[in-house]
């Protein structure tokens, strides 16, 4: 028997331990799950014959150290910051690790003793980072295997609620930490090119710089630009493109929206609200407003952000209760962002039979026997349910299969990577196909930003 | 002889410096003057027969011990950050000190023993801080002597160019530090209280959320709030007061012209351009706006910021060559803020024979007897040109005064403190008044912001 050890039994791995425990058999598995708090493991998991449940409190080193030693393979879905204690370990202990987060510095630091003991660290295997990735690579490939030249590339992704489930003004519930949904975006600059130009977006006007896109059969979607869209330059080899962008999809409406609580300073997680404890929702809007003793702090808000009297923007925020008198925060001196979450959280939860939905859309341009094409490539998933979602099953199966695959020797190359090589992407991609993760791809006329090009 | 140390002679210390050698006879007073450039000591200081240059690098423990160890007293004009390498020498060896900069942590941490010592310690001593601390606490004081007890307190102080040297449209120019200018209001929300309730403001909202001030004979400023109108609520006594705002004066269409670049991300120092050398102005205000292949930086950002056509912010910006292709940068890396700040400092720089204004502003809203009254207080102060500047002269007297009376036992108190107790202000303020530095006091209704109040 073959040992997997998943560290971190979170809600979104329910995919990922089906995957195991269903080829437990076929590819003679043990799955080891190790957690702080073993309840948490789902029955259906904790149950299963060829499952051991090992209670772990990552920071106790005999304990993790024990586990790892264990195995044969390491995943780790923990939040990022634990990765470099649990990678550390494999690297001391000789066993291959899988994570879904972005590589840090620490962990890249050991790519060349990683390297040294033919060991394969896999990051960024998930959704976003991860299925964009192969997704992009695979087609960038394809145009250069055609001797064709990039010009542009634009990625976009959204963790969204399904269209049977969308059920409010905003369209949009949470999928994945709410927390990450009201930072989205701060800390810096937005920066991208346009057409060799680059372009810096301050966060008080992120939201109001989206472009549309269209995916036949779901319709229109915005999106915002990431902070980060230099970020694969080299990686994926398009150090000289015209147009490099990434950003995060909504539907239409949704940035313009949240724009309002970006505008009053909602969102900002830098100071604390003292008298936060006991404070009722529309006392917390009146605080980013003037003083008034005779206005409502409803016109006075409609005012400031000049929201006229036929905008549906203002039945958004009515309907998140904002200016309720008679809804009151528990939370002790908590942010303006905390105190905004708890009010999203309210409405923006999924239901237990309610279904999310992951949109992906990637742009390529490029320049093949002189002339000017591109190619864009969307995927959908829709989840089954609050527990088998779209956003578990794109982040969790990758990880799985290229466990599996590494397992095997399938991918075999060492070093502290992302999978952006072909050995890599082309079995996963091909297998995710086989679980209805797959993309649609079109031949369109090459857009750019500039009409001389499309011309051309 | 008694022997003053002042480390560092930067350009703002013309009054500082003047005051003590217009007193080294009558008072028996030697001038040390310790720069790391001494060659910077302008003339008059230097060639003076009572006063020593000495060269001081202040990283340098034995040279600045023995500067100190020498003197009577030390006033510290250095940059913040370095004056508590300056308290510590002084604690040891039992000088006195005078800053007028904010008390910082580490020099807040010394009270006790400066206390134990019997040495006064003195700061925030200058304009503002300094005297806003003074003229405002002799007001308080006396509404509390007369059994009154405080309602608002708001105080506004800036720094402009003065009437006759005013000639641009923005009606600014640098009489400081143009750095702070370019940074002002960053790093956190602004926060303060009226009529009883908290309220803050994100910076992107900060130059939009002004009030109006009037002088007489100096026509309508405008005030944007500063982010710390809190900070003196304990030191002043006003825990109870129903409004509390601190904020800087402008001259009325500046912030919201000045707002043009909050909204750009101009004003960001947080990343750098990497190929700022040999950027143009026109080019560097793109940076900041959708790509387009036909349309005009000019239009792009009129559109982008929704500036009429006939709307002088406009000729703001054109005034400034904020669109010319032909001015380059000459700055490697550098961020947003710095290169604002050249584009700025090109326009914004008083000439030799240029005068500043410095101008302060306080309310002072009281209950007596069961009346609500309010005492409105001004002081403008019209530098003489760019050496003898208002600004110098508002900073360097005060300091001045404190630094002699402390020498001469009148200011006696010991320990780490700033000027609010009526021993300090008392003698300080009679003295500045005879430099015309002086309060306009008037009785007014009290306004508050509360018309129910203005009735009562």
């Amino acid at each position: 028997m073959r040992k997997i050890l998943v560290i971190g039994a979170g809600k979104s791995t329910a995919y990922l331990m089906n995957y195991f425990l269903e080829k437990s058999d076929s590819e003679q598995l043990e799955l080891h799950v190790a957690d702080l708090n073993p309840e948490n493991v789902p029955f259906f998991v904790s149950s299963h014959p060829s499952c051991k449940v090992i209670p772990l409190d990552i920071m106790d080193d005999s304990q993790r150290i024990s586990c790892i030693k264990e195995a044969d393979i390491v995943v780790s879905m923990l939040p990022a910051r634990f990765h470099i204690k649990v990678a550390e370990d494999c690297l001391n202990f000789g066993k291959h690790l899988v994570t879904a987060s972005y590589i840090s510095k620490e962990i890249r630091a050991l790519d060349n003793a990683v390297k040294e003991k033919g060991l394969v660290f896999m990051n960024e295997i998930g959704l976003d980072p991860g299925i964009d990735h192969m997704s992009a690579m695979k087609i960038i490939d394809s145009i250069r295997d055609k001797g064709g030249k990039m010009l542009l590339f634009e990625s976009f992704t959204g963790g969204l609620v399904a269209p049977e489930s969308d059920n409010n003004l905003w369209n949009y519930k949470f999928t994945w930490n709410p927390r990450n949904v009201v930072m989205a975006g701060q800390g810096g600059a937005a920066k991208f090119i346009q057409e060799g130009t680059y372009k810096y977006i301050p966060y008080h006007k992120l939201f109001r710089r989206t472009e549309f896109l269209d995916i036949p059969g779901y319709g229109k979607f915005e999106a915002y630009p990431n902070r980060d869209s230099l970020n694969y330059r080299e990686d994926y080899g398009l150090k000289d493109v015209l147009t490099l962008y990434r950003g995060t999809m909504r539907r239409v409406g949704f940035s313009k929206a949240w724009n309002m609580f970006v505008q009053l300073g909602m969102t900002d997680d830098q100071y604390v609200i003292e008298n936060s404890e006991g404070m009722s929702y529309r006392d917390f809007t009146n605080l980013f407003l003037p003083y008034s003793p005779t206005d409502s702090v409803e016109l006075k808000l409609r005012h400031y952000l000049k929201i006229d009297q036929d905008d549906i923007m203002w039945e958004k925020l009515i309907e998140l209760d904002l200016f309720n008198p008679h809804k009151f925060f528990t939370l002790k001196n908590a942010t303006p962002a905390q105190l905004l979450q708890k009010i999203l959280e309210e409405k923006w939860t999924l239901n237990e039979d309610e279904k999310d939905m992951i949109v992906m859309y990637h742009k390529f341009g490029y320049e093949l026997k002189g002339q000017k094409k591109q190619i864009d490539a969307n995927m959908v998933v829709i989840g089954e349910d609050r527990t088998y979602t779209a956003m578990a099953k794109t982040v969790g199966l990758p990880v799985a299969i290229a466990t599996l695959a590494i397992l095997n020797g399938r991918i075999k190359t060492p070093g502290v990577q992302i999978p952006i090589r072909k050995e890599v992407y082309e079995p996963i991609l091909k297998e995710l196909a086989s679980h209805d993760v797959v993309f649609q791809e079109y031949q369109v006329p090459y857009l750019g930003y500039n009409p001389d090009s499309v011309a051309s």
